[in-house]
């Protein structure tokens, strides 16, 4: 990847980044965002940690392989990725997603003490938004639990994983919602968030 | 309609729907709104679809027919109105309105699961900003199930009209409101939302 | 008032009602804020009716009497006050007050709900921001009936005035919080807002 | 410290006063926001009082002592700083912190309500927002009583510092939340909103 597509990268994840924030998604530093930039050898733009995720410059990116770990060979090589870009990773050779996003939202930890075998949703015109049906499409939003080891959370979203459920939440902690695009995962999160905001209250 | 009507049209429609996306109430790239163009034949101008709704141009309108398809002879005719727009045109039909706003707001569709027979409102200064009495004034919200067919929806909605309610929700989905101009639409929106959410907390 | 003191006060005006549109707690055109120009004889200045409040100019406002009513020698005659402006200059009259903010924020009414016969405050530092001590003083916000006569609501008003309580709540209608100068009244209105919710979660 | 110098401490702290204004954690004039300047002795920038948190200027600052009483020599010596500066004072001598944050958040004073002799906090990921473990480091954020006497307040943080729990809850009055920089002040506040927020909701 070039210096300036990295930066159009890092642009487009700030922009995202600042969104989200602005939501109160992504308190203090938390969360973080990422995009795909190749998948043979998969590697992943993802933002940078400790910073203030609402304000993010274009160069706040750093290029991590199928581990999560920042590459050797790259614009911003002392950036310093979150752990969490691991999972990132993870999700993104599993998935195929093209962006994945990591926030902290309060209604899935919430959706996640309440249900947390996983949180069932359905006959709601919203998961239309998720690519899921309106009628009678059941989908059920994995919870795992928290852990600092990426390897130990990848496992646990693999084995729960289903191509039709673009969506994990990590109790006690987040979310992970992805898409093709940095758009489609913005908007996934926008429809989860109203998604179990409504389960929570019609309980 | 001439292409530049049209885009004045889009102009006040993306306006009104970036608003209403700040207050959340059109996540993703749900809801939609629509201008009544003209109304012999019916012509309706609608947001396009699968678009976020708080970055739409003047251009992402799309002009559609009584059925809400779109009309071959226009500017954009490429463009892809969403399948409700045939229940925004019943709706211009049936009440006469020049503008109707259809977003996810989480009010109604709560209201709707606590009252799936009609949400009733009564007593309350709020209802004047529907046209309706602040005193002994009862305004029943109906409520219809959802579907993806508009004309069972349309029928639905036909069935249930009263000429001074202008809301409808739809259960598990969101509301469709509707004034004499997208103005008027957006106030009795907002009003709406409000009477409730105070049916809601008080209930 | 000349027509350049009036544009100066319909600017103030102007600007704080879309700070409290932008707050929600002005939704559709409702709600209406005065400043008071002179005592003798008694003239206000009062956002102009039907208009969306955070869309204000400095010329949608008009002068008002003792009574409300829009006084024939102004600069903008043709504007039309809203009938709640007589509540406005009986409030000015009785509590001397600089500026009276009219809002339909949600805490006080349903406030008003559980507490018909007023909302008793005390022990909490917020008091200090309508002017109250934050250890034993208390407060107790009068609740009103809502009524579409002036002077009903004025004399229930003045029935229950003291002159240490510049807040009065209109049952399943709205708030009146008034203060030496518009901001005053911003002030003390926010922080009502505050202890109601207060209130209401800890009840 | 030189005029420049403070005016550069006004300008930090104003951005973040307005920021946190926007948040609605600074209702009316409550609140205030210092940085320490020096120790030997110690001298805080703090916020004055009495004026609007999301209008202060680089010059709406004041330096204060120990005991927090504004000092002579300074370019502002004509303003006020609030009685609460004597907390902050206390706050920044005994913590070693570079920057405070008083707000008056709601979640904190409802917590405080909740658990008058301290907010248990364990196993959530944000903790580390606050310099915590994730997993097993269990976070008591100390609440005390309110009180007008700053030496009364000062005297109540001590007896429970804890240097690992950069908070204070006043109970029916605010938060105290500190760090080594106005940044990490704010990170810090931020993830302890979310914080009791959760445990509110959970409880």
């Amino acid at each position: 990847m070039s210096a300036v597509g990295l930066r159009e990268a890092g642009a487009a994840l700030a922009a995202e980044s600042a969104r989200f924030a602005g939501l109160g998604w992504m308190r203090g530093t938390s969360g973080n965002l990422s995009m795909t930039l190749g998948r043979d050898p998969l590697r992943l733009a993802v933002t940078v940690s400790g910073v203030d995720k609402g304000e993010l410059g274009a160069d706040d990116v750093v290029v991590v392989d199928a581990a999560g770990a920042a590459v050797p060979d790259q614009p911003n090589p002392a950036s310093r990725p979150s752990a969490e870009a691991g999972l990132h990773a993870r999700i993104a050779e599993v998935s195929g997603a093209g962006a994945v996003v990591h926030v902290h939202m309060m209604a899935p930890v919430l959706a996640a003490q309440r249900w947390p075998d996983g949180v069932v949703l359905r006959d709601l015109e919203m998961l239309k938004g998720l690519g899921r049906g309106a009628h009678g499409d059941v989908m059920t939003v994995p919870v795992v639990p928290n852990s600092q080891d990426m390897s130990v959370l990848g496992a646990a979203f693999e084995a729960g994983f289903d191509p039709a459920t673009p969506a994990l939440i990590v109790a006690r902690h987040g979310v992970y919602v992805w898409g093709e695009d940095l758009r489609q995962a913005r908007h996934r999160t926008e429809c989860l968030e109203w998604l179990l905001r409504f389960a929570l209250e019609t309980d």
